[in-house]
């Protein structure tokens, strides 16, 4: 099936059904998505956490505008962006990098240093506001990956980002939690929205034409 | 193909084929993969720029830090957000999803006043920083309906924001840019990264589990 058939079949799910769960080989495919997104300058500034258990789940739920879901749902998929730039993190990822195409580390020296330049000079929200917008294109593309696969799954932004923070420890990873996704089946019979006619903006009123 | 080998296809292409221009077709299929984009609450604050005319590419070019990109791809697609939250805006959207259910208006109603609550009370800044935050998915989907079609695509958030602006008159649509494409086909022998592998962290370091 092609992305626009995928992204047509796909909604926000309302409600999901306990019992059934998320191949663990499909967890992986959605999350290989999320790890395959194209980022600024290549950094990947973020991390997808999977949470299985159900403790935490709960615990989770307490910060969430729909616990039901969070609780119900198979799998809760989080993605968390670097608190901040740090040169260390950036020579991490080019290293790497470099390492991984067998090119003498440094090769990309003269553009590293210009992050690090315009990074390092900006307060640690402004750095985190450009790591979060990072997370989005990866939320997409999961929720895309899902789609292709006939999950169900649901975008959600409305939660409590401290106590998630908190109850994950996330601090200790350098990371900030920005947005998450619910994945499993729908629960057809309470996912209100499932009948529902989808609906976006027309072409006519999306596009702009220059 | 599946999303996974089409995003394992993509690279953000360094130089391109000024000479071969993308179908008409294919670029509706873009464009149709951001429009259909999930945004908070449905609302699709933003949209998709399509730039074919050559004049205000070379406009543009002037503030990218890849100007001959600019010049050669076949189309650019630039994503601008709206520049903050109105409850003229939250409504239009909840009437035309409303008479596209054929729901009477307002049954939405206590929903989009949460909305208005939150979002009006802010400063337009900070309405921005959130919807600046969903372009980005629309920007993911874009790249991977494009690597679909095997069309050679560049993700770009280094360019002068505010030339963008003035010169497509943005302000007139209440809308700023945040991120922009290039979509064309690969000039191959300059294109420095095309042989290089494609990096990206491995997963055991991308993935928290709980």
């Amino acid at each position: 099936m092609s992305l626009i058939e995928n992204l047509n079949w796909r909604h926000a799910v309302k409600a999901y059904n306990p019992t059934k769960k998320v191949s663990e080989e499909n967890v992986d495919k959605i999350v290989e998505a999320a790890r395959l997104t194209p980022t600024s300058s290549g950094l990947q500034p973020f991390r997808a956490i999977v949470i299985r258990d159900a403790e935490i789940k709960k615990k989770l739920a307490k910060g969430a505008l729909n616990p039901e879901c969070m609780e119900n749902c198979s799998h809760v998929i989080i993605f968390a962006a670097w608190d901040r730039y740090t040169a260390e993190r950036i020579d991490k990822v080019y290293d790497f990098t470099t390492d991984e195409r067998d090119l003498p580390r440094g090769r990309f020296e003269s553009y590293t240093n210009k992050l690090k330049e315009i990074y390092l000079k900006q307060p640690a929200e402004l750095n985190f506001a450009h790591t979060a917008r990072q997370t989005y294109i990866a939320l997409g593309l999961a929720l895309a990956q899902a789609a292709e696969l006939r999950i169900a799954s649901t975008p959600v932004e409305g939660f409590n980002n401290e106590l998630v923070d908190e109850v994950l420890d996330l601090k200790k990873y350098g990371l900030k939690s920005v947005s998450l996704m619910y994945i499993g089946y729908s629960d057809i019979e309470n996912d209100w929205i499932a009948p529902m006619k989808k609906v976006r903006i027309p072409k006519e009123e999306f596009v702009l034409e220059f």
